[in-house]
């Protein structure tokens, strides 16, 4: 790269930061990339720390030392999180959005780049600070926000599969029971799609009981593999708590009731905003 | 926003316009949201737009006029692309990934998030300048890419299913022919998940006959919809030319040969770098 003005290489650096979330660069990259003193990055790098900070973008952290570096780490705050998620709120509680069978019809809703660069930037806010080498979930719905959150933490994601496709080698299937329609189903994951020991982020949309959820668990314990968090998008609240099979995660909007005859649902914000 | 020097402005304006590319941002906008002068924007976006078209990052396009204002395209330059391609080959030609019955196995590839934002990239500056309302998958494995590429494109993602879930109210199925393995399928998308006379940009991760593109392209005639682009990830050139569906696509690399003895793959860039 041939030598930057100030000002171009602030630009420069802000967008290789913000494409390398999660990554630590060393001050010398960055004074080899720009051809410039480690004492002008420093001074760069407090300009855009500023900024990031202040604005709601993510942390900068800076390590000092001979290995040290700066690590970008994109968070939402929390007021933010609450706005968007109370207009995701409001727009699933549109009446034609409850189809038969007590449905929440958000598909779409999972669809919408911005949305999802949202959601994702919040489950890597809820889960920034622990050890997480692998992003998990099952086809189909919960996918985007897997890749959304994925794409702020830097992390693969592995896809556990409803049926064992011969495209995939060798797998491991397990027997769950779905918490809602208590059916026996499986679900497989490609024996060399995870090593074993890896700490495991389960994404999903929609929980209810949250025996597709377990069924995830029970699978990365025949990974010998450990769960490092567990976050949905949208909680079904309209269960006795006992009845969940799990208590430890975070859920961003939590559907309290649903009324078939007026077909109208009603959403809140979950348990991360609770905290 | 509180006002910023112009060291901090040229910070948060260029991330402002990395998370909202393809859209249209005003001059007023952004000369409000920074409470400067229009002259200064246009100075700072001068600047910008100078590091992302020297750096390869995207096309900032300024429209003159009271109606003016500017637009990120995220753009790949295909030297760039070429370089990553070529790696993924490489990858794609170890010998532990050529599977039973001849497939290739890629799974962990379409995970990975930094290769999914380069690939996202690639399709979104294969097809910036046609008019797109929607980008189209079929589930499981082209998801990723679909995502990623929308993502930079600001387009939002259906997903075709391979039956007809529930949750999706009301949906049309069509049966089409897989290709390879001359199998009468279903796939199905629900009815309110398609406006008619959207242009939709069709993304997948592997084609071979391309049986699984056309079943996707008809179930669009039955919405009343248009095909804009197929981006396909690989393509396999193993099969004679007369054979494939349809011609008019672009992919980024291209299974020519697989040995299943020597358990040998041959994977070279794809038809978007021969043009």
């Amino acid at each position: 790269m041939k030598k930057l003005k100030r000002s171009s290489r602030l630009v420069e650096m802000t967008q290789y930061l913000l494409a390398h979330p999660h990554t630590l660069i060393s001050l010398t990259a960055f004074a080899e990339r720009y051809q410039s003193a480690k004492s002008s990055i420093s001074e760069d790098l407090a300009i855009i720390k500023e900024v990031f900070e202040e604005e709601g973008i993510g942390q900068l952290h800076t390590l000092a030392g001979a290995a040290g570096g700066v690590k970008f780490k994109p968070m939402m705050p929390k007021e933010t999180s609450l706005d968007i998620i109370k207009q995701v709120c409001e727009t699933l509680q549109q009446p034609d959005r409850v189809l038969p069978g007590g449905y929440l019809y958000m598909t779409d809703m999972l669809g919408q780049p911005e949305l999802l660069a949202d959601v994702g930037k919040m489950f890597a806010t809820a889960f920034a600070d622990r050890p997480i080498d692998l992003i998990m979930t099952v086809e189909t719905k919960g996918i985007s926000l897997a890749y959304a959150t994925a794409a702020c933490m830097n992390i693969p994601v592995v896809i556990v599969r409803r049926d064992n496709k011969v495209t995939e080698g060798s797998a491991v299937s397990i027997n769950y029971v779905s918490g809602s329609t208590k059916r026996i189903q499986t679900m497989s994951l490609a024996r060399r799609a995870l090593k074993e020991q890896s700490r495991v982020l389960i994404i999903d949309d929609f929980m209810k009981v949250g025996g597709t959820v377990q069924g995830m668990i029970d699978l990365l314990h025949e990974f010998n593999a450990t769960v490092a968090g567990v976050g949905v998008f949208v909680e079904s609240g309209a269960i006795e708590s006992e009845e969940r099979l799990l208590q430890d995660y975070v859920s961003l909007a939590k559907l309290t009731a649903i009324d078939l005859k007026t077909k109208q649902a009603e959403v809140v914000p979950g348990n991360y905003f609770s905290t």
